[in-house]
């Protein structure tokens, strides 16, 4: 929705110096088209010029009100008036779904042999107040102190400056399209814009502060709101300042209360926690990776943008345990090494460029633009599964994170991004976390997240070890004597080489031991002992570092269905017909059955027929109904239904069908066992249908309705 | 935990009449033990004396430390100290339960042609309001004033009464057993029960008490821990009365929190609120079912039992639409109707018998002891399910609810219980709803939640009808007249009647509307026509009925584990080994890889076998370590992994594998190609291990490690 490139123009001024949690990244919520040339910036319109499959202008409110009259997608609760950013899936978007998760399940965690978990939404706020998230996961919002609307603050600036800019348009006598995307926004009486001709200087601030929406804090944007004296048109009344507030749901566990918990907003905090019992699963074996599928949530301010952004969705993440040294190797890297992607990277983006070439993720390994093997490994993988779904492949690409858009400690981090009438939408993230996950709950908790590993040679260490006379030591420091202990015993190595030059010039040491006396503690030489001596170390403790790539499954399923969508005029001269050309892999049903009218000969044949399927393992539907049988067939073009067995008089008689393909309308005819065959492979994906139109005889159109006999 | 006759004895005092809200029975939590004959009652035993799939003697301590070393399952968040009612599923867990959903999916979904939907958790409060939940879902709680404990009111009662008891007989001189199912509850310094001797009649009284403890509403539990001076063991003081306290958990949506919400306590709202939607999407055809699986949360006041009594957990939940007339049969009945079940009437339960036999579902229908077809189908359905994933059939049983345990509207409603060491289980529910849910949303919003059904032949009905003189109305009532005319057109047929007498004898009618004037409004003949005329319908209209077929997963997960788990004695002396006999359907991996040993030649087998199977469709895991092959197979039999291929030095040489059976231990070697059919034809249940014995030379043990040359 803000096609503006945020780092040519603005890349000195970002903020983000914590974008795990910055709502606007994705691991947070989206990043809406977060890179675009600026020349993009003229023409700004909420519905990008993209183009269906067969290269046909993209409709999305086409496309949108299919999708919901076939029950693909549902807003929750419509009886009751909805709820913004809530959706169910109706029968196809739910079995889409199914097939996409159990696509990722073989594609990822059953090819890698992951440790695939379940954790609970649920979770206490004392972990997410250590992963940061109860501090920083926050958006800044503005309320109307006259009728209580609440606005998200950079929503709210960014409204009111493109409506301005829309008025000065208008009064310049250029003509302005009518944004169709949110037929909420337009119920609301919201003021029509007025035509006022703003000065040249003023149209330029505008557009500057637009280009950098995403990077001003609440006080800046605060700023900009009295400075431009920015009202809220429902009122005309100046939104108070901008609060943080927190994305997270909250809810309390448990009676009392007592129990702080949020519905967490992603789900590697529930595997991260599990490191240390998935490790002995794997029998202390590095690397593994564990995998966890289940519905996130975001308390978003106001959610946009259909299916893009909403408050409940499904994730699927991936944390890669790795060793930090050794380079980050991925045993195999070698099978995917000259799988080629679009990888937009830094560089190309400071340059203000986004017309990049394919290259082989060996070779962006090699020469550093992907930094380690396993991430790229990664990348690579993410793209052939976006490619098994059904993703256009000229809609894909890899944009890396600019430095100052990565958290402190993330070492790299690429963004699966697909082209759709929104802008360039972050799909799947794919970052380098360091072990910053891994260290932050074990520091917090005490509980030994890291590998041991047993040293394949044993080395040697020499340190300055300190022994203390137990005996006498209790009784001299009595009540003190564990606190004192403790402190000694943390005593860093290059201060207790002092400490021994002390002791023996001194007979006695004098320690900082915070609430023991005044604070420092004399041990005279007789209670301790500090030498340096040799150690043999047999093992290596180390925490990992995780590589994490996570998916939005909504978001990849929404991106699929503007992917794979066009029209097909039809012959009759009706309005074009809307076809869903899903691979069949994650087509909701792989094959429709229609008998040529509601004659009785034909049920036990389609019972049949039904049966054979279910045995082969592919789902099929029935469409008795009176419809035409184009008319059935149009309907299940829709649902993105690949194959069709017509059954028809000739049927009855000698038991041979015709197969139709979705995509070309073609149809083939044969006897049963070759139809099913056919269907097997091509829903297995070992032929597609041009095999099958050499295979098998033509069938040119179904005959007239004349009964048997 | 609480073996106790409920219905035999207390049946009169029953007050569960809102069942569906009482966070007592599954639809709410669960009800553990609802029924046991009153004999039961004097060998009450937190862990019931059940036997293991091989008769021995159920040891759940000792399965449970086993699944936690497996990590079936694992607590949330431990290493924070743990959150009770809250578990996380590790990878076997998770895969376990992964196959139990895809096998739901197979044997209901797709088998039935069900219209799966996913809805949100989400839920706003309103929805949760006209159903019934926000008013009634609820547990009685007291809190301890002087440290502030929150106790379930009823736990509280029973756990006071039975250490009062126990304290008698051990001051009798009885011997007592620990209670060892609450690890928790030991830790706690709870004072130790005193050996106080109790009079004969308070034993009796408590006795009674705890045989009707799930019966008592709030003000009465309160009045027994003022009459039996229950205090708090911890603090030696009496609770304040018991006040309701609502399972759900509240969260609010949206950023000004005016949106009251909750997380889901069912599926079942979700897929209530698409019926017009989804009636539609299956074309207006009539019966279909929807179908939704999905996490749901309640926020117990004290989780008890492990995986039985969760704060979140999975639900798969069944909603089938059926016209209320004609005795909802259904058309596939024929099919199911010889399977024979063990149903626990409601006469039965009376009698205070559990001792039932099979009955085929044809004939309880035949004679009313199971309300309808539909209902019986789906009976016989959910105990083919079961036994496919592996259930242990004779723990298997169906009890209906008595009378006054269903809600008022309901027709009938039969539980699948599964017997564990916690008693009998409620794992599925399957209830005849009638109209009610349906019928209280429309009302509520006005949707029209209703079928629309053509007439095969027009229906003529006679009725007095009204005309009204709109353009005399109006001007004549003013701004009253909307209101006047709604209620002239609310007259119910058997007031026209007297109506139009009135109208006929006095030349004007009065009527009732309230708030207009004194609330009776005059309604001269000159505005109004009251008579009886012929009307012809071509369609009906009518709320279909709801059958609902609710099944807890995790529930069904734990039993499957209490069902399928053995031990068998070691060969060497040591502690018996435990196997999980899974089903090869649902068991998390279907085979392990184990190579002789780490010898370098076994390397390119395992890989080139595991690619087999991943070909195949068959999950396999392969375990390389370095412990002894009896050692690998012991931890895949606590997985249970049903199938085990030894790569040996033989089958480097010749290419022929050891296949074992985890059941038996036996093994059968054969080329790579047989072996690899056996398994496919064990894997999909086409053969059991005793085919492949007969059609496969036996291995006996396996060769010493000599290297190849």
């Amino acid at each position: 929705m803000r096609p503006f490139c945020r780092f040519a123009r603005t890349a000195g001024h970002l903020q983000n110096t914590f974008p795990r949690y910055k709502a606007r990244s994705f691991t947070a919520t989206t990043q809406v088209n977060k890179y675009q040339p600026p020349k993009f910036q003229k023409q700004k319109d909420p519905i990008m010029a993209t183009t269906t499959l067969k290269g046909q202008p993209f409709d999305r409110p086409v496309l949108d009100s299919m999708l919901r009259r076939r029950m693909f997608y549902t807003p929750s609760f419509e009886v009751y008036g909805g709820v913004a950013g809530l959706y169910d899936y109706g029968p196809p978007g739910c079995a889409l779904q199914t097939n996409v998760v159990d696509l990722f399940r073989k594609h990822f965690v059953l090819e890698e042999d992951m440790l695939e978990v379940d954790c609970t939404a649920l979770t206490p706020a004392e972990v997410l107040k250590t992963s940061g998230h109860v501090d920083k996961f926050a958006d800044w919002m503005c309320k109307d102190p006259k009728n209580g609307d609440i606005m998200r603050a950079d929503h709210f600036v960014e409204e009111i400056l493109e409506s301005r800019l829309k008025g000065d348009k208008e009064a310049r006598g250029v003509k302005v399209e009518e944004k169709e995307d949110d037929p909420k926004k337009k119920k609301k009486k919201v003021k029509a814009t007025e035509a006022v001709k703003l000065d040249d200087a003023v149209v330029q601030e505008y557009e500057e502060i637009l280009a950098r929406i995403d990077n001003y804090n609440g006080e800046e944007l605060g700023q900009l709101i009295k400075k431009y004296e920015m009202k809220n048109p429902a009122t005309g009344v100046e939104p108070l300042p901008p609060v943080e507030f927190n994305l997270m749901f909250n809810t309390p566990i448990g009676p009392s209360g007592n129990l702080a918990g949020y519905l967490r907003p992603e789900t590697a905090q529930g595997q991260f926690l599990n490191f240390a019992k998935l490790l002995d699963f794997n029998q202390q074996q590095m690397p593994f990776a564990s995998a966890c599928i289940g519905k996130s949530y975001r308390n978003e301010i106001s959610p946009r943008s259909g299916l893009l952004r909403v408050r409940e969705f499904l994730m699927a993440e991936i944390e890669h345990y790795v060793d930090p040294h050794g380079g980050k190797k991925h045993h195999r890297f070698e099978e995917v090494k000259d799988v080629e992607l679009v990888l937009l990277n830094r560089h190309t983006q400071l340059a203000g460029q986004t017309h990049v070439k394919k290259v082989a993720i060996g070779k962006a390994v090699a020469d550093g633009t992907v930094d380690n093997e396993t991430l790229g490994y990664f990348l690579a993988r993410i793209h052939l599964f976006l490619e098994k779904i059904g993703i256009d492949q000229t809609k894909l690409r890899f944009r890396q994170h600019m430095a100052n858009e990565m958290a402190h400690y993330a070492a790299d981090c690429w963004d699966a991004e697909l082209q759709t009438s929104y802008g360039w939408i972050e799909c799947v993230g794919c970052a380098d976390r360091s072990a910053y996950d891994l260290t932050v709950h074990a520091k917090k908790t005490g509980a030994p997240l890291v590998v041991r590993e047993r040293l394949a040679e044993p080395i040697t260490v020499e340190e300055w070890q300190i022994d203390l006379d137990k005996k006498k030591f209790g009784p001299h420091f009595k009540k003190d004597g564990k606190t004192v202990e403790a402190a000694v015993e943390a005593l860093p190595q290059e201060k207790r080489e002092a400490l021994a030059q002390d002791l023996k010039l001194e007979g006695k040491i004098t320690i900082d031991v915070e609430g023991v006396g005044n604070g420092k503690v004399e041990i005279s030489k007789d209670l301790i002992v500090i030498e340096r001596r040799k150690r043999v170390e047999n093992t290596r403790e180390f925490t990992p570092n995780v590589i994490e790539p996570s998916f939005g499954i909504g978001r990849i399923i929404y991106c699929l269905m503007e992917h794979t969508y066009w029209t097909r005029g039809s012959d009759g001269g009706d309005e074009a017909r809307g076809v869903l050309s899903f691979p069949p892999i994650v087509a909701p049903s792989k094959v429709l059955l229609v008998p040529l009218s509601t004659h009785e000969s034909f049920k036990p044949l389609l019972r049949h027929m039904s049966l054979k399927l279910r045995s082969l393992g592919v789902s099929s539907r029935v469409d008795d109904s009176s419809a035409s049988i184009g008319k059935r067939y149009s309907r299940n073009d829709e649902l993105g239904t690949p194959l069709g067995i017509t059954i028809d008089f000739q049927s009855v008689q000698d038991k041979t069908y015709t197969l139709r393909d979705r995509d070309s309308t073609k149809q083939v005819r044969a006897d049963e066992e070759t139809i099913l065959t056919a269907i097997k492979s091509l829903v297995e994906g070992e032929k597609v249908w041009a095999d099958i139109e050499k295979e098998l005889p033509t069938f040119e159109g179904q005959e007239v309705e004349v009964p048997v006999r």
